[in-house]
Parts: C-alpha cells; structure tokens; sequence
C-alpha cells in the first residue's frame, strides 16, 4: 500500500487540518493503542484525559478537543470526529484491502439458468442454484450457499459460510456476515391431537439497500407473506428473526436480540442485546429498547423501554428474589396497614 | 404446476365445500396478501373482520365462521381449519416443488464403507464420512457433514450446511435446517488447581422419528450417555441443548431457548422463546414455560410457569429495579410496622 | 481397539488399585449407565447411593467412598475421581479413535503462500486463504475456512466448518468447534442523520493457548485494538463475544452468554449460562456470574453475582409481575406509613 500523508485523508474525507500536511500515517489506531506512525480519533469532552496522553502521531477531534489535540500534535478537525473516523476507516480499507477478483472460482457450483453479472465473483466452493441472480460486483464468498431463483443485489457481498435459501431477495450494498441463514423456514406448526403438523413456509424474505446481517444470525422466511427488512438496517450477530417480521428502515438490532413471529418495528429503532420483541405486536419508529428487556405488549409512544432485572450480590439476590415471589402479598398487607392508619 | 382447482383441493384433503368446484386457485395466502387467484384460512371467530375484508377468492374456515365466509365467495368448511390448511401447505409444496434427484452429486466427498440408498440424494459439496449409513429418500444438502458411523433414516432431510456428528442418529421424516450442529462436544471440564481440564464426550446424539431442528440449534452429544430428543419433537432456531439432555415426544421448543446439560423434559411440553432450564432438572409432561423464563427447580407439576421482568418506560423501570434491590429490607420494614399496628 | 485392563489404566495415570489388575474395560460409562464391561466414576459423597446400585465392572472414587466402592468390586482410587476420570477419557479417547492423517485432502482449496507443516491436517472442502500458516500437527476439519494471513498453532484443532477470520491467531492445542465464527467484523457503525456509517474493523483477533470456542459460538474481531482471549479459557457454545473484548486466562463461559464491546473478564471467572455482560465493563479475577444475570456495572470484588428473576407459576407470576411495576410507589407508601407509626 502506497503511504498516506495527512494531505491525502483531508483531500479525500474534508476536515480542516493542522499541523504538517506531508506527515505520513501508517495505520489507524485507538487513543491508547496509537504510535507516532498512528492516526487516531476521540469523539468528545470524555476523552480530554485520553487525548493528552496518546501518542499518537495525529488526532481526529471534534472542534472542542482541538485545544487539547493541537498542543500535542497533528489534528484533523471534523465537526463529527466519530463519523468522520468511520468515513476513514471504509477510505482506508478501500486502498488497503486486496480486491477480490471478479470470476467463478473453479471449485464453486453452479446451477442451470443463474444469472451472474460479469463483475460478480464467486468465492471457491460456493453453491449457486437454478436460476439464481447475482448482480454486478456482488461478492459470494467461499462455502456460501445462494438459493434457486434467489436475488443478489449489485455490491452485496456475503463473506463466507451464508445461505440465502430459494426465491429470497436482497438489495444493493448489503452485507451478511459468516453464519447467516436467511430464509429458513419458520417454526409454524398446527396441533393434531397431541403431534404437531408442519405448516410449509410459502413466503421467502426481502432485504432491502445497506443492510448488514450479522454471524450466526438467522432471519426465517415467511408462512404466507414475506418476512421483511428494510433499507439500511443493520443487525448484530447471533439474532434470530423470526416469520413474517418486518423491521424498519435504519433501525439497530444487537447481538443475541430476538423477534418472535409477526412482530412488526418500526424505522429508526435501536434493540439492545439479547433484549426479546414478542410475536405479533407493534413497536412505533424511534423506539429504543433497553438491552435484556422483554417487549410483551405493543409500544405506541417512542421513548426509551426497559425491564432487566437488577443483579447484585448473590445473598442478597437470593433474598431480594425470594420476596420478590411474595409481592403482592406485601402489597395487600401494605393495603391493609393503610386501612389501619 | 398444473392448475389445482378447489375440487382437487376437497379431493385430496377432505373439508366440505360450499361453491364453484372448479375455481382455479393459483396461490395459497394470508386473508390481507390474498386476491382473487388465492386461497386462504381463517381459524376462528377473532378473524370474523379479516374474513369480511379478505379479497381471496376462496377460504378455508371452521364451521363457525361458515356464514361470514359464504357471503363473499367460495369456502371450504373444515373442523379444525388450521390443521386443514397446515395439510394442505404439504399437499400443495409436494405438488409445487421440483424434487430433489436420487444420487451423489459429482462434487460430494465420500468416505469409505457408507452405506448408501440408492433413492438417498447427496447435494453439492456435501461430506460423508467412513460408515455412515444414509436411508431411502434422505436427502443431505449442500455444504452438510454427516459423520463417521452416523445414522440418518429414511426420508429425514438435511436442508443445507448441517453438521451431523460421528456416530450420531436420527430417525425417520426429520428435517434438519441449515447451520444446525448435532454432536458437538458438551461443555465439560474437570478443575486443576486454577486451570480445567478437557472430559472427552463419549456418548452420541440420539434423535426419534419426525423431529424438525432449527437453524443454527445445537444439541451437543452425551458426556458418557447419549443427549436424547424422542419422537415427534419440534425445536426452533439458535437452540441450545446440553449434553445428556432428554427431550420427550412432541416437546416443543421456540427460539433461543436453552436446555442445560442433563435435564430432563417432558412429553408434549411447550417452551417459548429465549426461555432457559437449567441442569438437572426435571420437567413433568404438558409443561409450558412461558419465554424468558428462567426454570431454576424441577417442575413435578404440569401447568404454565413464568417469570420475565414486566418492561417498562426506562425511568419508571428504573425507580422500580432500583427498589427491588431493597425489597427484603422492605418486607422487613413492613413487618415491623404490622407488628406495632 | 487393544482391550484395556484397570493395570493398564493405573499405569498410565496412577491411582490406587484395589482390585483385579488383569480386569478388562471395554468401554467408559455412567454410574447408571454401567454394565460389568464398563469403568465408571463418583465424584463424592453425594453418589454413595448410586455406587452401591450401579452394576460396573469397576469404579473410580475418591477415598471417601472406597469402602462403598470396594463392597462391590474392583476400585481406583484418586484424591480426586473427577479429574481423574477427565484425564482418563483423554487417554481412552488417544488410544480408541483413528488419528486424522497428516496431509492435504485433495478436495481442499489453498491459497498462495500459505505455509503448512507437514504434519497438519487439511480436510476435505476447507478453504486456506493466501498467507495462512497452519502449526505442526494441526488439524482444519471439512469445511473451515482460514482467512489470509490467519495463524494456526501445533495441535490446534478446528472440528468442521469454523470459520477464522484473516489476521486473527489462536495459539497451541485449542479447539474450534463446528459453526464458531472467529473475527467476523464487530458492530460498529456512526450514526449520521438518520442512517448508519459502517466503521470498518481494522483490528484482529488474538487466541491464547489452550483455548476451547464452542459450537456456533461467535468472537468478533477488534475495531481497532484486537480483541483478546487469553490461555486455557473455555468458551461453550452459542456465545457472543463482541469486538475489543478481553477474556482473561481460565475463564469459563457456559452457553448462549454474551459480552458487548470492549467489556474486560478477569481470569478465572465463570460466566453461567446465557448471562449477559454489558458494554465497556470490568470484571474482577474470581468472579462468578450466575446463569441468566445482566451484569450491568463493573465488578470489583469477586464473589458471586446473581439477578435472574424467580419463576413461578403464571398465575402468582402474573400477580407479582403487576405489582413489581408499582414497587416504587409501594415504598413511598411504605415511607408514609411509617412516618406516621
């Protein structure tokens, strides 16, 4: 990789410098981690501290650090240091990265009737099955699976070990992460006298643009209808999605987060980790859930929700749990003490 | 596929028909996706508006719901119209889906001594190591391992990148999704002095006949004994089940719940989502366990047990965690007072 | 197999003999498990019942229940049976299953450059992208897929289809499960008007020696800094380990825990079962953290730390739930009672 100099990153991404245009940078660090040859970023007031003490041979700070930063050295000026430092890192890996080569890999497999854009390249031993579509610079890495008639969006790209099972759709720009299962079928099963009868999954899943799935999640295809995610939501790892769900535009999901059958949220919503959206129920846009919470109900106001339980000592858990079993009790002796007074 | 006519439909399935027999029916749907080529279901009085509003052109519903439906357009009247309908998703996937062809397909790695049916499909870049034995019309999917001495029985099917471990065995009509692992070594180590020490798993997995496992759900084999899912078991996605589990017939599980090792289930239980039963512990037969909840004791009696934290908006969650950090202190308090009183 | 007899046994790992040298094991087994064939073991006092019941052919205890043991047959004694018996499958399992041959299956795809000791173990369908270097007598299962640069150390075994990531390391003797999922990209994005800017994950992951990931288990890879697991630490399966994470050495997690971002484990913790460790905490050596706990702030003191909510049958729960939604409001009225007694 040719060298960078300050001069370059503020010609390609803006900000306003000070300091020497000509000094190099060899890799982008954190505060901490940073050397002379290291760019690093802080994004607010918290890291005043941080920032004297880095040594790091030039800063990313937001106006109100630059005090700080420049008596020490080098300093990029971006009115948004964290988003201006996350443009970087794509700049940075976009020169540094080693394209993958557009092509079928003589191991991968490939069905009857695909249609694969000449600029798409398909990692060793893949599957593509019949009449699949793969768009152009869409990247199918190795031992992922895309299924019949599935729709690969121009520029997605999924790194490695991904099924995308038959007749799902992505968009563009998309990325899924080793491990992710979309469109699998979902758990639907009608009682018949004591067994359980399967209930074939008829729908399939539709990804919209700029959406990022995590490892090891699964989004299930739907019963009926499709399962849906909208443009730019992004999803953590080890996430499970369940049928017929439908997740908002730029809404944020956590790892470990789950969504139960028909679950319906909103855009811009943010659900922490391992925090659990019931079936069937209605969560409005800008919703935040707290991590480790259980949605039980339909929230109609945005706002912030939460319900994990607090932890502390064991003993004093164990005590705090076990009256915890008597509650309403308390609170009808309690009733009954103001009844008293 | 052949035009199907509701008259195929009664044909094959039974129910009682109450219009024209030979409408076509191009799609199975949900009463909202559904127009006038679709067929679809209404289970019971609460969907009475849906039925009213629906554009399909015929539906399938229980006797109750005959009148609203009549109204409108064609109907299938039958007892349980959610078990119908669940048949009929099979009979129109049957009729609708190419099969899967009979053979190893070329890029497949065979080991030695497998003991293949020749009406047994093994897909794509799929591993079959020395001894396994796989039944008639079983189909193993790309990217799936089945290991050394494995047993799969007739008609079970392995959808795509399943792991099936060395000496594990599964019946007959299981349906395996992708990213599932069974056999995987238990978590078991013995403590030395600070450090921990590996106890090898020497037992297997055993699973019964028509058992479904889920996406990326892992049943880990047996420390000595074998991890055991009986008959007519259902587990979802992202599933964990320890090893020397026992799961009864017709048990099942929603996703992201999780099974430590040694514990024992019952016979036609439920357990929710994200739901948790710790180690050895015993669950009598027709137990549900509502989601999230954490199962610490044996439960001897069947019924529905819960026990998540009710969420909240985040500062009213707050007051109240906080309070219940002090909630023994506050029976103590509120004894105190009852004892003055 | 050679048949094995308790001389053999007691000359390869010790213990105190009482009993028939010259008897033959022929396989492991559980104290209910056992046949006259069979060696099983008790850990303590609490299976003196289960020692005077079980039918095998020999056991291993620790001196407290030798004259248990001993009334019934042939006996090892070890100050401790556990770790005993732990190494003792060790030494079955080297003398029973077939090694692995060294070499490269021909089915496997190698990148360029990627050094390889002649004694590792590459399976068929794995993928070892350019740059690799894979230690002596490694093995890479079928379907894993090492990315560019990766590094492998000797006697380092990834089961079947794990994936590890370009750039990470993992030292000496450690076990991959299949599924687990090394240095996939962490979830870093910085919000800009509505949308999400991915941060590129320039870090890696860094695995001690030791080290055991379980299945479908994921370990992201570091934004800037790696992320860090340090020597012996055992890892079950379903665990989310989020980037920058720092597990200190012999520290166990049970299954479908997880860690957000940069939060740093002492050594010698455990983490129970789906627990939950959030963001930019520190955890103390020697800390234990019951199963199903959110641990919310940092711990300083070991100890153990629980915070499950108590299940109960949905009736009471139902009741006790409501009633913890009003806690605060209790205390207030609490308060005033008090006040006015």
């Amino acid at each position: 990789m040719a060298p960078v100099t300050l001069a370059d990153i503020v010609s390609a991404l803006g900000g306003e410098l000070h300091g020497p245009a000509e000094l190099r940078i060899a890799r982008l660090a954190s505060l901490a981690g940073a050397g002379a040859d290291a760019l690093a970023f802080a994004t607010g007031e918290r890291y005043r501290k941080d920032v004297l003490a880095t040594q790091a041979g030039a800063l990313v700070v937001p106006p109100a650090l630059l005090d700080a930063a420049a008596a020490r050295g080098a300093v990029i000026v971006a009115a948004d240091a964290h988003l201006y430092f996350a443009r970087l890192t794509q700049w940075w890996v976009a020169r540094q990265r080693t394209p993958i080569p557009a092509g079928v890999h003589a191991s991968a497999v490939i069905g009857r009737g695909v249609q694969l854009h000449p600029t798409a390249s398909i990692g060793p031993l893949a599957v593509i099955d019949d009449g699949a579509v793969i768009g152009a610079h869409a990247i199918i890495g190795p031992h992922c699976h895309v299924g019949a008639r599935a729709q690969v969006g121009a520029g997605t790209r999924m790194q490695s070990r991904v099924t995308f099972a038959e007749d799902c759709r992505i968009g563009e720009r998309g990325l899924l992460l080793p491990g992710a299962v979309i469109g699998a079928d979902g758990f639907g099963f009608a009682p018949d006298n004591g067994t359980w009868v399967r209930v074939e999954q008829l729908g399939t899943v539709w990804i919209g643009d700029d959406v990022e799935i995590g490892a090891n999640t699964c989004v299930d295809r739907g019963a009926l209808d499709d399962t849906v995610i909208e443009d730019g939501a992004k999803l953590d790892n080890h996430i499970q999605i369940g049928h017929n769900v439908h997740i908002g535009a730029h809404t944020a999901m956590a790892g470990c987060s789950a969504v139960a059958g028909s679950a319906r949220i909103g855009r811009h919503c943010m659900i922490g980790g391992a925090a659990s959206i019931l079936g069937h129920l209605t969560i409005v846009d800008y919703t935040q859930i707290t991590s480790n919470t259980v949605v039980s109900r339909s929230i109609s106001k945005p706002g912030q929700y939460s319900g994990a339980f607090p932890f502390d000592d064991n003993a004093s858990w164990e005590k705090n749990a076990a009256t915890l079993r008597q509650l309403y009790s308390l609170r009808e002796r309690l009733r009954a003490l103001e009844k008293k007074s």
